[in-house]
């Protein structure tokens, strides 16, 4: 959790295949063949770090394909470090293509609510879901958020909170269970979050409490808007149940800063996303475009963007 | 905080003003008049130290109502105690009644979600929404609870957890934000909360989080119920809209045991309570039985249990 955010994982993972590219040529000349082996090997080790962000097997697929195979070990390790350098520069770009998608969206005046931190701090820089909110503003709109605190790591109350606030963004921190009590009363204009795989079907796969959040926005009519790069899209996973939950420690839950919270033993189950069903997504914001329902032809929709190959 | 949930603060209230009628014994007599002035005064004092619960006002009513106005300063207190302890006594009966009429609705092997605490250590002893949990388990059906941790206050992660243990009785704790995944997933069966004040449309006041809870449930049709003394009932409040929301300090969710959470000067709102529609409420357990939809009838209904009134 050192490193978190889709995109922020898969940049870090471009680096991480890098550095071990370093250290393979820092340990002596090696064959073609034993070279990529060990980089294969690398690549393996950091996908199983983080089992539903899907921009990490991307990210670490990009950088091999890329990679070609006529290279000895400084070289490759030069490649890879260009190839990471490209791979962060390109998702910068991205967020703001997103930013900019997602603007036209965002009414002046409007109360956005968001949930965990899809931001500077979850991406290369600018944000998915923030940087909606970013660009709105940059466009002249006036634009509050509302930021659940997001148990049990606090990325809202502590990550989106700090970069909102360092960038003078009217933001307030709540906790999670009042989302649904400000929907109620009127004072949020819709909801907009990330993602951390998005199925053929156009489910949604992200931090754990978004379900919660879309279930209130669509029974208070209110837009719930999710902003991803197409590397978070992931055709290979028909629907929301096919996407792997990783389950986290219960003492991220069971303790906060080290100080216990329940009494001892008590047993904590600590699933770290959960599946938002297409049917509760008003729009998807990409660095392509706007998708909208119906979800039907959500796979042919991103075919037919090409989705851009990153080119180093 | 140090005294919490709506029955519990109801009887705290009760012996506040006994104690009150002892301090002003204490001092010296005074003309019944003027005894009845300062018992008023402190009643008015314990009314406004929540606005929500409206078993506090229930309480205060019941024992100034009962102390009839022929009594000495001494008289009086011993008079007001005796009352409490009846107050006390007689809400354990009423949520014992609560846990026979409510356990029928709980099907053998059932995982049950319950949000914050509404259990004995909320009442004056085996709990509401836990009591019916308690009554079920006693009849034999095999049950475990879910328990939402319940942020900012963390009720469920430290007291329905450490109740529940201690009883021996299966008890999960989860974040907040994973109640609608466990509900999609299919590993809960029903909903059970208490409830803080109960409007005369069925509309009830509950610890914040309580209405994500029921859109969840509703969206995932699982039942929704709610367990709560009829002193929770206020047909003097004609619907949710009117029930006045506790705004609590934000330090509450910006601090953890002391620690920091949200970067320095963060904006917070920290609404206590929130109010869950009667269209997502299936049944109302009461100790005079349970009610269910359609909620036009409820007011007729109440008033024809006829509110079995406290005798001391």
């Amino acid at each position: 959790m050192i490193v978190r955010g889709a995109p922020a994982i898969g940049i870090a993972a471009a680096f991480g295949l890098a550095l071990a590219a370093y250290r393979l040529a820092a340990a002596g000349p090696s064959s073609t063949e034993a070279l990529l082996h060990e980089l294969r090997a690398a690549a393996a080790r950091l996908a199983a770090t983080r089992p539903t962000a899907v921009n990490l097997s991307w990210a670490l697929e990009t950088s091999l394909g890329l990679l070609g195979d006529a290279l000895g070990g400084a070289a490759a390790a030069a490649r890879l470090e260009a190839i990471a350098l490209a791979i962060w520069r390109d998702d910068v770009a991205r967020c703001q293509a997103i930013g900019e998608h997602g603007a036209a969206l965002i009414p002046d005046g409007a109360t956005v609510l968001t949930h965990c931190n899809a931001g500077a701090l979850a991406t290369g820089g600018h944000g998915t879901a923030l940087g909606v909110i970013r660009s709105a503003i940059a466009q002249g709109k006036r634009v509050r958020v509302v930021a659940d605190e997001t148990r049990p790591f606090l990325q809202g109350a502590r990550l989106t909170a700090w970069e909102l606030l360092r960038d003078g963004i009217d933001v307030t921190v709540i906790p999670d269970g009042a989302a649904a009590h400000l929907m109620a009363r009127g004072q949020i204009t819709c909801a907009i979050v990330g993602a951390d795989r998005i199925a053929a079907s156009a489910d949604t796969a992200n931090k754990i409490g978004t379900l919660g959040v879309a279930l209130a926005a669509h029974a208070h009519g209110l837009p719930f808007l999710v902003a991803a790069p197409l590397s978070t899209v992931d055709l290979a996973t028909a629907r929301g149940g096919d996407v792997p939950i990783e389950e986290r420690p219960p003492t991220e839950v069971a303790e906060i800063m080290g100080i216990r919270m329940t009494p001892p033993s008590t047993p904590v189950v600590n699933p770290a996303f959960d599946v938002t069903p297409a049917r509760l997504i008003t729009a998807i914001v990409t660095e392509a475009g706007v998708f909208r329902p119906p979800w039907t032809n959500f796979p042919e929709q991103i075919r037919s963007t090409g989705r851009k190959i990153l080119t180093v």
